[in-house]
């Protein structure tokens, strides 16, 4: 750029945050050391447990009498349950009780409960006066394996979803599996499949292993859960470090995602994120089969694992009146209208193989992470159940 | 930390982000080359051009011509004028509007005017879609040398401003000194104060040349506000380079700012952010001498900078029907409220002599930087007119 001779310029050095990373804490019965765990990663003069009401009434006051036991100053912020509160409002109501009980820049939050509530505390803390310490605390299986790692925060707007938010990576992470006891089944199947992701996209001994622990982690013994949550944890870090803005190589955690959000929309969020995805990757999977990216029989194998966890594996969409024709065709227009696709082709994460996502050749925006998918391969892989032999 | 046997730890490591630093531009005529600058500091698929209405009827559709003759597609958004809008409610309204209008991860915003127009415009980037990029155009003084350089973006709340923000490093900041021809004689005057802080605590040659060019400065010869702004660019710069998430070092910048922030609470927000800080930065530096912190006489000269630039170098208290008592211990009051005193006694930056900050040897939580001053300390220096011999 050559500016005039009368034009001066100075450059600022930004240096790197203080905070290189952080440890997810992954043990049964770990929510009894969250006091320690917390004075030792986010000291702080004083603590906004935020939790939604229902976790709140679980937790909450075990949590606070822990903190407060161990000498730290406590406070606990509840809110009304559910996706429809992960708002703006809800956010700003927050910070205004932290401003209320006199949290300063020296304060943290703890981020108690499943995926809402780490997004809506997680922007309530990276906002509040610049930015205060977060830790996050997940409750539900879903959030432990997935939102709570990455440190993504954001809440919805009615023009979607996670629309406001900055990244803003925790102090710690605490994650103990003894309280998925008091999951429903339904919760635990939909953290189930997106773990079932992981094993596809990245570790084919995962997948296996999942496959051999069916009816262990469905019947929640502790032991084969705290596998589960750690080696999922262990692949999402690895992930995250190499895309810390979500720019490229995160996209590998997208596989299913792209017809599962379809699924939600055209459910209008009746139909749980889990269970979308589950019937979205092998949607995709076929999808990748009839492109020539993925190995032929993938589809069936994540198809029959799905079947094993109690997920649903197909958007069945052939039991409608009209075989589906219409809702296929609405879905494909969803997916065109998705933030991530930018007016473009509709294009997903694909394996090459149990364990091995699949790069292209013909570098996207994310790359040469995702793949364009013809608008015909979609509708094919929508109206076709898996396994059957017109898909090859 | 001795967690159980039973316990696993993942480390999940965080590079630091791709953006290590930013240029600020400064050339009379700038505003011409901004489509040029943009584009290259900040290339995006669609423009977002946030301005507050006044600037935006002034200088919008000269912007918005000029980058779409570029080849760039822009558009104006402006929001109402004025310190009582920088709110949530104004965040909240101006990324919907980005969302109605088909901004994406790959869009970016120009922050066009004053410093609400930069801390409102910088926050709504932050926080859409998770951070987008964002190019500051200061188009005041005083927006210029303090608000435009140090990446900091915020809302205010009832409770108090800033309250709410992030740090988010503009990808380059644009000054035309050209603009400032249509500003009103206080606000340049307010724009000089900061200047003189800057001269005070960090370079006495610059406050020399300040008090060698103050008649050029009031009746804005081009060549001296382009050097002034260039030179105190320069000098915060170096400061925010030093503490970019000001946890320390940064507080020099506050000297006359504590009681600034008070006479400005005491006044009902009504007195000139610039103006307070002009009659601060005696009042304290008059207690800087009085605790022996600061060189005799610092007071004096700044006072003579400060009447020569048309900027009150007092609070002028004894004019009230008390002498001023009962107003002195009210903005004590309001000092020991401020959220940056967490309770402990009053503090402020103080110069040791014009040019050179002084650090204290008992450090503080700001690490040295600040000083506590005692209340009887305050009461003094704010019920003397600096200069006189009592003082000493």
């Amino acid at each position: 750029v050559g500016d005039s001779p009368a034009t001066a310029r100075v450059s600022v050095h930004v240096p790197p945050p203080r905070t290189a990373g952080y440890d997810v804490v992954i043990g049964a019965g770990l929510l009894h050391a969250l006091p320690r765990l917390v004075a030792a990663a986010a000291p702080a003069d004083r603590y906004a447990v935020i939790a939604p009401a229902p976790v709140a009434a679980l937790y909450g006051e075990a949590v606070l009498d822990g903190l407060r036991t161990a000498g730290l100053h406590a406070d606990l912020l509840s809110f009304p349950d559910g996706e429809q509160h992960k708002t703006r409002a809800t956010w700003a109501a927050l910070t205004d009780r932290m401003l209320e009980i006199g949290c300063g820049r020296g304060s943290a939050v703890i981020a108690l409960g499943g995926g809402v509530a780490g997004d809506l505390a997680g922007f309530v803390a990276a906002t509040y006066m610049r930015g205060v310490a977060v830790v996050q605390v997940p409750t539900t299986l879903l959030a432990m394996i997935d939102a709570a790692v990455g440190g993504k925060t954001a809440v919805d707007t009615d023009a979607g979803k996670n629309l406001v938010g900055v990244f803003h990576p925790p102090r710690v992470v605490i994650m103990d599996p003894v309280v998925l006891g008091t999951l429903p089944d339904d919760a635990i199947r939909a953290g189930l499949a997106e773990a079932v992701k992981h094993g596809v996209m990245l570790d084919a001994t995962y997948f296996r292993w999942i496959e051999d622990n069916a009816e262990a982690l469905l019947r929640r013994d502790t032991e084969a859960l705290e596998h589960l949550v750690t080696r999922s944890v262990e692949l999402k870090a690895a992930v995250v470090a190499d895309d810390p803005f979500d720019s490229a190589g995160r996209a590998v955690l997208n596989f299913g995602h792209t017809v599962g959000h379809a699924l939600e929309h055209d459910a209008g969020y009746t139909l749980d994120h889990g269970f979308a995805v589950a019937a979205g990757m092998v949607v995709e999977a076929l999808a990748g089969e009839q492109l020539g990216v993925t190995e032929q029989g993938t589809a069936a194998r994540i198809r029959r694992l799905l079947l094993q966890l109690g997920l649903p594996a197909t958007p069945d969409l052939q039991r409608r009146p009209d075989h589906g024709a219409a809702a296929a065709d609405r879905l494909v227009a969803a997916m065109r209208l998705d933030k991530k696709s930018r007016g473009r082709a509709v294009h997903c994460a694909l394996p090459a193989r149990i364990g091995t996502s699949a790069r292209t050749s013909a570098p996207t925006g994310d790359r040469g992470w995702t793949h364009d998918v013809p608008d015909h391969v979609l509708l094919y892989a929508l109206g076709r159940p898996a396994g059957t032999p017109e898909v090859v």
